[in-house]
């Protein structure tokens, strides 16, 4: 008995340490990188952490939510965020609301159009040991998933905002 | 001693009395508007409606926050909404975000600055029944209740979104 326990510690550890070195990334070896390959359910409904407008190509309008170890975290100032943590942005069309415009009297109103995509940050140090501790995923708006390609994109951007653990919205009071 | 507290007693009724009609606001007399003159508790955390921004002198970005009755009533489509629906609208300065458009090599992104206000609409279609069921409140940055002056222009704006309760902001998918 002792010896069958002892057989079956000795391969957990090795499927540990291969698992360990297949997503830590050997020296000698190109990393496959992970994604977020799932849209974590009920996210529609967390809790906010901020909103933002961008310009350019993006002209998007978007609300970044939080799940409740996320907003824990945020709401504590507590950082690098813990694992479990799962930020999500959600992006629309910014498009003007000429419903809000004709009230006002004036062309001033800007209102989240059609869903153009949802993105992801999961927090995992082991499974995303790779990309700084983050899975990340974009989903289209027929809830597919993005292209590899792009999906490389995500990291080396966010690795530039070292000082709030990869993150860059800040939670909005 | 007696007397004195009977005039006071006196004074306390006549004085309820008289605030509690000018707040049913009675068909022969002028309706003294009333307003939301206390922030829900809480209201930070509730759940996402939609993101909005306002270019002018508004120039604010802002999220529109529901509670569970009024996230409820948008998801199921109901309207009007339920007494018990509490609106908060969380407006902060409109902001470039100089972090992030380093990031993005060029100035496209735009982030909550400093709060600016925040608003509420509440339905009690009986306390509120002078202005159509909703009562309206706007609280400065330091929390302080906005003056009576601007208060009164809630209702009469919001009155021309009959066909949606009153309510402007529609639910983001």
């Amino acid at each position: 008995m002792k010896r069958i326990a002892f057989l079956l510690a000795a391969v957990a550890t090795m499927a540990g340490a291969f698992a360990s070195v297949s997503q830590s990334g050997r020296a000698d070896e190109k990393a496959a990188p992970i994604f977020v390959t799932q849209m974590p359910p009920g996210y529609r409904d967390w809790k906010l952490i901020s909103v933002a407008h961008e310009e350019g190509n993006l002209n998007s309008i978007g609300a970044v939510l939080g799940n409740d170890v996320a907003i824990k975290a945020y709401q504590e100032g507590k950082l690098p965020f813990p694992d479990g943590t799962i930020i999500a942005a959600l992006h629309f069309k910014y498009v003007p609301s000429e419903e809000n415009n004709k009230v006002f009297g004036r062309s001033q109103s800007f209102v989240p159009g059609p869903p153009t995509n949802v993105q992801f940050m999961i927090k995992d140090s082991r499974k995303y040991a790779a990309t700084g501790g983050w899975g990340f995923g974009h989903f289209n708006k027929d809830g597919t998933l993005g292209d590899e390609a792009f999906m490389k994109t995500c990291f080396p951007c966010h690795a530039q905002a070292k000082s709030t653990d990869l993150v860059f919205t800040r939670y909005a009071p």
